[in-house]
């Protein structure tokens, strides 16, 4: 981002009616935000949250407390609504895109959805490739292409949710392999299995890792051999939002699993991320610290679907509203430090 | 609170589409509101910012780094919108009151100010009492009467504002007393005062303690003698919301010393309070901890108004409307943990 813009945009809030500063990480937005619009004058009306669901071959590893179905369920419960996402989108005003990019579920007759399936779901990662090199680019550029879409229909922002059974797998395995950690360090409980189920799962990306090998410097591939294909459309969503300059609120766990992905292929897409929350899900902080990010919530969530990036957008919703509303020293006949 | 009304409310949260626990804080709001309203239908529709507003005689001591003028300047402004605290009370949905409880200046002629002025601000408390016994028990007694009116009107939640250049002297006084931490550990620099003026603070503060030796166990004579008739305008609205029976959202410094003074006069209280912020005020974290409260936010705010109380109304709301509005596994046909 060119420093001038955030220079500018910071000038403003401090001529406003407070201590210099004294909105934090208000200011901090709405400065980010100006500076990724390069626009001073820059609102903040259209907000996306989109939601990219895929399904898992690793469930059959025992690694999630939920049934495969769940996916596909979730998928019908945020099209009538009823999800976590549908009610903190609505309090913000947010937008629901519901993209279907790799269910084991065949959803004919289904109004709502985007239909941009690349697999019925991906391959055990213990066992094989989760995915083909070739999926993982189709799934990446399904991101690319709705994050275009959405940006020439006017989205001022983009929120990532997803939605997969299973998906704090792969995305603890991708973890590792960008951090360097080890599993144990970057694997939580996800939806919540138990003692046996965490063991389970630690092992099982262990064993995966052992089996592919995989070489971070080819990001691509690492994706493709321990996979997801909601984490490759979502890495695609991030690069297609940051080469167009629209900024990107991060959810949580899987989302910055995504964001690792599309910072190893281009580092210059951490300057359009914030990190909405901090996940109450085990090995979140060790992912964003290496993306050198500071989460701006930490209210214990770890549902995903986009939630904790829906309450990001209304973060960044407050910043820009203090930073075009406020009245200034000068406005309000306030005097100013020290005089 | 009575913990069958919080278990009722959690056994609802539990049979919503989300894994159990995982919306995280955002429940703990919405079942800590069921408790407090003791009714499993509780919405949220009436949102207070209270604004108590006075002056102090300790800045003849060079503790701010602003002109006492500003004190009745921002009056002005809140009374006109412009100030961060109108922004964000209008995001919010919530109604902004403005009380001059003590401010050294004749409002005679301003329309939409609440007039209970107990007097033309306080006194020096590094050379006398900064109020009388009576003075302090009259502010208490405003913040009552005015919760009060309040709840009669319908006010489902209330949220702690202030101004007052000066004001995190007395308040980081009253911190020292009732944490029992030395005036170092609980003073700040408020909106900001060099190294010299923050030597000279914790000095006026360490003085004040010396000459006046404020006993704990009479929290209104500690209140009148290092005082601050904001501060004992918010030790009343947090007496008078709690005997309501109504849920209070703490800003940050000044109405944590607030909390301080009323949870020792009526430890039930803090059940009624959740600390919507930790505040970037040095020695905010300290006075949370005495009363065993746990911030939502962590954004660097420290501004004050009710700043951070606001943003707190917004959790809050959004706990309530994941409560009420999301799907149930039942309703939605999603299938459950293990099955």
């Amino acid at each position: 981002l060119n420093p001038a813009w955030r220079a500018q945009a910071q000038a403003r809030l401090d001529r406003l009616t407070k201590p210099q500063g004294s909105l934090g990480r208000l200011e901090e937005l709405a400065a980010w935000y100006v500076a990724v619009r390069e626009d001073l004058k820059s609102s903040l009306k259209k907000k996306v949250v989109m939601i990219f669901a895929a399904d898992h071959g690793v469930v059959a590893e025992g690694v999630s407390a939920y049934p495969q179905d769940v996916t596909f369920q979730m998928v019908a419960n945020f099209l009538q609504g009823g999800a976590g996402i549908n009610v903190l989108a609505r309090h913000v005003g947010a937008e629901v895109q519901v993209v279907d990019i790799g269910v084991k579920y065949d959803f004919s007759g289904f109004s709502g959805l985007i239909s941009r399936k690349v697999a019925f779901g991906s391959r055990n990662l213990a066992q094989e490739a989760a995915l083909s090199r070739a999926e993982a680019e189709a799934a990446i550029n399904v991101g690319i292409e709705l994050a275009q879409e959405n940006i020439a229909a006017g989205a001022d922002v983009l929120a990532t949710g997803e939605m997969g059974i299973g998906n704090t797998t792969p995305a603890a395995a991708l973890a590792a392999v960008f951090t360097g950690e080890p599993a144990a360090t970057v694997t939580g409980r996800g939806t919540g299995v138990d003692d046996a189920g965490y063991r389970r799962k630690v092992e099982v990306i262990e064993r995966a890792l052992a089996l592919h090998q995989p070489d971070p410097r080819d990001p691509v591939e690492v994706l493709a051999k321990l996979g997801g294909l909601e984490i490759g459309g979502l890495t695609g969503l991030i690069l297609g939002a940051a080469a167009a300059r629209r900024p990107v609120l991060l959810d949580g766990f899987i989302a910055t699993a995504a964001a690792l992905v599309a910072a190893r292929l281009c580092p210059a897409v951490s300057d359009y991320l914030k990190a909405a929350h901090r996940s109450a899900e085990f090995g979140h902080q060790v992912m964003l610290a290496s993306l050198g990010l500071r989460p701006l919530l930490d209210l214990d969530l770890r549902l995903g679907e986009g939630t904790g990036a829906a309450l990001g957008i209304n973060l960044l919703e407050v910043g820009l509203k203090i930073y075009h509303e406020m009245a200034t020293f000068a406005e309000a006949g306030v005097s100013g430090k020290d005089s």
